[in-house]
């Protein structure tokens, strides 16, 4: 049975609950704090994959966050950390996920996420979210696009072959790793930024899931 | 013999005349576009190196370049395009080069740069610097930080221990990925930037390579 298999963060889950208690904590930086803050995250998920220094993607954002702060010379206030990093584990679904998950639900449906298990797991029962799988790199210790993250939905969900798992991200660069890896790929481009030039295309860019071709 | 071993791009040599001619070409916005051009860059280079598609640098940077004219909604100028690539042939080098080179000559010297022979040759002959390796990640397909990079250098100059070389960049990351390696390094931090959260530290930290120690 074909799969359909989801980015996390950015993708299912909105992450501007976080941007808005961002400026909550430092009045009128929280828009640059927040974009610094993922800019950085996602740096130090890549950089650390090269280095073969993995750590969990919770103690990744704690050092991105850190760093910000230091950038944008903010106080680091460490109840605002905390409160923040709670923020990630109740955040609020897009308001197309629970409609296009129930009209999938003939498909196996599962997450792919950078997220480690103690930031993944909580955030998904809090969504209520119905799901065959939830997949973390955390299994991995590397973080995506490394082929062998999107291999690990190749067997977890034990598909015959990867062409038969349909990946849907936000995340530009994380959709064209997965259609280099074999995938057929959708990106959601809510933002409607520009396609990231890395050698692969997307199959379909979409402007939101509600967009996604589940009858076929 | 001990060997110190030079980042070059923004280490070496200064990118301000590209950011001049970003200006010249797409007026009052030179800096938004640099910026971008060069985050889009680095971010090409950890991507593909994970993806595992490997192009050349002088590659990724005209694909970072062509997404940033997008995101910036600037027109894509061909003629501008190849000007700023001929402009990378012929960067100046910091006014501390020279001399913290002669200071050096004692020293077993080297590049060890993630830019392509085609893009490195040229700026390196340009320059008229005295060094006793140009090396390239070229020769390994994949980017900065992977440990295989420094490892090249490990190699190239015979050492016999990787402590035994001196590794200078101004990227932060660069510098920490060489650390993590086990290089001794300096981060040569210019802008006054904060550290980056990567569980390694440099062993020193200078404003200017005119502040590397050079006798030892």
């Amino acid at each position: 049975m074909d799969a359909f298999v989801f980015d996390a963060y950015g993708t299912l889950f909105d992450v501007h609950s976080v941007v808005r208690r961002c400026d909550a904590f430092w009045p009128g930086k929280g828009a640059a704090l927040s974009q610094a803050w993922r800019t950085k995250q996602l740096e130090y998920t890549w950089l650390r994959s090269l280095m073969g220094r993995y750590v969990p993607f919770s103690q990744v954002t704690r050092e991105a966050l850190a760093w910000s702060l230091a950038f944008l010379k903010l106080e680091k206030n460490e109840k605002a950390i905390d409160a923040l990093m709670q923020e990630y584990l109740r955040l609020d679904t897009f308001p197309d996920v629970k409609e296009t998950l129930a009209k999938l639900k003939d498909k196996r449906l599962a997450i792919l996420s950078n997220g480690s298990p103690d930031m993944l797991d909580p955030v998904v029962a809090h969504a209520d979210l119905r799901l065959d799988a939830v997949l973390s790199v955390d299994a991995l210790k590397v973080y995506k696009p490394a082929p062998a993250v999107y291999q690990l939905a190749v067997e977890k969900l034990k598909v015959a072959d990867r062409s038969a798992i349909t990946f849907v991200s936000s995340n530009c660069w994380d959709a064209i790793g997965a259609k280099s890896f074999g995938f057929r790929v959708f990106w959601i481009n809510r933002a409607g930024a520009p396609l990231d030039r890395l050698g692969f295309e997307p199959d379909g860019v979409l402007s939101t899931l509600g967009d996604l071709p589940v009858k076929e």
